[in-house]
């Protein structure tokens, strides 16, 4: 393969890809596996294995164009919402190694619609633990 | 209530939160309900209502403090993984009317992680659907 990555090959256009949106820095592309319709993928050209890795400045790119893009998304096909997910690191969700925003339009209309909720409130996690997490991550990150 | 908007108390001080991070235009603090141990919300200073009305500066702003986050989180409580998720609009799960960006700390560990897998990849939408949409997209987009 020439590629090691495939959103690599895919931006230089080897591997095919339904493009929605490409600048200097970002490619926007249709998800194969769809959860809803229009579900698509936003990259960075510049290969990053994931949100640990990215550089600041092509993460706040990525993320710019997902906006414009969800605008579109709500405009063109009348999407009742949008979700942002990105999944860093394999116990997360994410199964290609090179960081990508999911944009997900979501409508009432579950035909078109099938993502489940990923959580419940209230599943778990007592106020205790919840703050003492927070002072040490508060204290580690000053 | 002095304040209209649940999160711009937060960001004032006036409602309490266990506060993780702050900064001149950002604010992250622990979700009420965790979906995982560690699970924080990470917002703009300046009100806006979600992903469609939040400035790009803000946005760029939140997306970078919710790296840094990230990170510390991976270091500071050997999280597994780490999710992002942005709900904009009601229908995609958004209850809180001013933007968030959630952090979530992933576990191997479940008796640390209550998250389920928001879709299995394959449910449905087919190809040529999938490059229809795309492309009515591209031509919204340019």
């Amino acid at each position: 393969m020439k590629h090691q990555c495939l959103f690599c090959g895919i931006v230089a256009g080897d591997i095919p890809s339904v493009k929605v949106f490409e600048d200097d820095t970002t490619y926007a592309f249709m998800d194969i596996n769809p959860a809803s319709d229009g579900h698509l993928l936003v990259i960075p050209k510049r290969h990053s294995k994931d949100l640990l890795e990215i550089e600041g400045e092509d993460l706040a790119d990525v993320t710019l164009a997902a906006q414009r893009i969800a605008k579109a998304v709500v405009k063109e096909f009348g999407a009742d919402g949008v979700n942002l997910l990105n999944c860093c690191g394999a116990d997360a969700w994410q199964t290609v190694f090179h960081f990508h925003l999911h944009v997900i339009p979501r409508y009432v209309d579950k035909t078109k619609d099938r993502l489940v909720l990923p959580w419940q409130p209230g599943m778990g996690g007592d106020k205790a633990t919840m703050a003492a997490l927070g002072d040490r991550l508060a204290a580690a990150i000053s």
